[in-house]
């Protein structure tokens, strides 16, 4: 430790994430102080992302600023800013505009989408990571309504009803069955002018099912009830290309489309390049079992940017598992302080699961299985549960109430400037 | 009519405004087809933007979706696009990617903010008429205080932390209050390293007193309370000038700031001036007392965009005017239709409001006059009762009991790109 007898050590977590967010929280009692570092001014639920882009909930209802949290912690203070790098050997942060040294540093800046430099699609695809991408992706979906109620083209007119999501995991799967029911019970009755048959909404996969880590049967009943919703699906085939206008397969087909959704793959955050350490499979960073990077022990590396393998392989990145890591590596630092060591950091598996639509959805949870109405309603539950602040929650429960009676999603606003796609 | 006898009339309306949303409404049930055009796919509540740039609303709760009103009027459709001229002796609306041929043309496309071509305003000052800014501004004074929370240069910090408003009427006073409000009960908590003292709001008017079409006792009242709440008054003070970091005034002081918030000055929509018809001041179009135009009675211009003259001078711009033309104008053509004449307008004055902050407001109506308490409730009651949507009304709700019983603005979140100011 290079800080002094009686002074508090300095602890700086880079990313508001539930990584960082709940390794923070963790550490609001303890004799630390702790500067939380992010880009962003605010916490995001990001499993929720896809219901912004589908005009069910107003994106300021899935974010939370950081501030309002760190201010009922003790200790805790923010910093809104972008890193540009580590010094390791001079325990020094790098930010845009300054730097902050540290006694121990948490580095959770999370994930990006990988689009394994697929020829086009990084140009051309949505993906959903941010705030503003959820609301532009909204934007562009109505817009295309917009504009195909006055395109005469048939061909045209297609492809701006045409939607291609690509990847079957819970992202692909919950975003094309909220998109079905938008435009099936809500759009439809916007725009008379465009007949609900017109509108496609095509899941791309290149695995031979949908929700690969979830248990067979569930597979089948997601696929089954997307099918039924009117989503087609793709499976075993891969995309090759893509351009402003349409998404080429590997078996040289294509389909005019208008809109690429891309949930096909996640990598560590940029960052993680730059640090100059060893990097496992999607750029992750590979760390010890208490979550520590090779030779230095005072920096720990959590959440979607970590690689850590245990008895299944690497820990998927996802949010439970961010959330535990945060915790642990809260208790390794408080028992550092203290002369303690932890036990080396274990996942606890509390299950998978993904919406489909309105009454549906699968969960796979110690052993049990649910699908239908009941998995929906734990899924509602648990979301509202993990989502911060009480404000929030009532917003998101409104929201879900309205459109479960009325089947109407209110938030089909075209908010800023014109579509760029 | 140029429509065949037994063919219902084509009207064609300009702007989802309170003038053009109203005039439609009233339509809904009349033999008239109408299509309602607009750039956005949203009416807009706009007296209560200022209240989404101090976060205090979510921008979704004060807008509501075109097309989910135009689906339950009979005989409505709508048509998002921009407007690039009108052929008044084809009778055709010619729209950025197409035409629309009318019996019938109602325009209401509104105001836009007057800068009086005072050298740097436009280019710097923030004006509130459109959603995306009313979002921008909300970033840019949260970013401010980010950033004057690490600048240790005393000048550079003053100059983020001073706001400058020009223009004491309902705008100008609004957002002065809302804004002190944020900072000082708000902001002050989230930002410990900025002092509540560092903040300076500065409202700016060239005449000698704030809310000039308010009797001198409210005028008076609203002075002292926003003094009373450590707003800056600066009277007989014309803005002279404007850059990125300063105001200058006509006596060639200068306040630093990085913050302007221009409220002094409102014209007709750009479009009126590519009529080629008779305009009054502010660019507003001439019209007759029925709300027609010189030559065309099947043209009708209502709201902010028309200049009627009535015993007191031109009719205000402001939102009672414009929905009371709307209806008499869809009066006007339904009689007309009947082979009826409408008496000319008149415009029934309901009397004016603005809120200062929490729990203090001024009303004159009726001869009566209002401050304090009973003002502000009369305030809210009536923006939540013109706020379309039981949704909207909710949210809104919802959002101003948060504040005023936990003194919480919870929408403080800077979304989307980087301050370009």
């Amino acid at each position: 430790m290079n800080h002094g007898a009686g002074e508090r050590p300095h602890l700086v977590v880079i990313g508001g994430g539930f990584a960082g967010l709940w390794c923070t929280r963790a550490l609001a009692s303890a004799p630390v102080e702790v500067t939380l570092v992010d880009r962003a001014n605010h916490h995001l639920f990001q499993p929720l992302l896809y219901q912004v882009a589908t005009a069910g909930l107003e994106q300021e209802s899935i974010a939370y600023p950081v501030r309002a949290l760190a201010r009922s912690w003790k200790g805790t203070s923010f910093r809104m800013g972008e890193v540009s790098g580590v010094d390791f050997a001079g325990k020094r942060l790098l930010l845009g505009d300054g730097e902050l040294f540290y006694d121990y540093l948490v580095l959770a800046a999370g994930s990006r989408t990988n689009f394994f430099n697929i020829p086009g699609v990084e140009q051309h695809a949505f993906d959903l990571k941010q705030l503003t991408q959820a609301e532009e992706l909204r934007n562009h979906i109505l817009l295309l309504f917009e504009r195909a109620a006055r395109e005469p083209d048939p061909l045209r007119r297609a492809a701006l009803l045409t939607f291609v999501i690509v990847g079957g995991g819970p992202t692909g799967v919950e975003f094309a069955g909220a998109l079905r029911e938008l435009t099936q019970h809500v759009l439809s009755r916007d725009y008379p002018e465009v007949s609900p048959g017109e509108t496609r909404i095509i899941l791309v996969e290149a695995a031979s099912s949908l929700l690969s880590a979830m248990p067979p049967e569930l597979r089948e009943y997601a696929a089954v009830k997307l099918r039924d919703m009117g989503v087609e699906l793709l499976l075993n085939t891969r995309v090759v290309g893509a351009d402003a206008g349409q998404v080429t397969f590997h078996d040289a087909s294509a389909i005019q489309s208008r809109t690429l959704f891309w949930s096909a793959g996640v990598a560590a955050a940029g960052l993680a390049d730059r640090l100059g350490v060893a990097q496992g499979a999607a750029g992750r960073v590979v760390v010890h079992p208490d979550l520590s990077i090779a030779d230095h022990p005072e920096v720990f590396v959590i959440g979607d940017m970590a690689c850590l393998t245990q008895a299944d392989g690497p820990l998927p990145m996802m949010a439970p598992v961010a959330s535990q890591q945060g915790r642990y590596v809260a208790r390794v630092i408080i028992g550092r302080e203290r002369g303690e060591t932890q036990p080396p950091f274990r996942y606890i598996d509390k299950g998978a699961m993904a919406t489909i639509g309105r009454s549906s959805a699968v969960a796979a949870a110690h052993g049990f299985r649910f699908s239908g109405y009941l998995a929906w309603l734990v899924w509602l539950v648990l979301h509202l549960y993990y989502l911060i602040g009480f404000r929030n929650r009532l917003l998101v429960l409104m929201n879900w109430s309205f459109y479960y009676f009325f089947h109407e999603r209110q938030v089909r606003l075209i908010t800023g400037d014109d579509d760029h796609r």
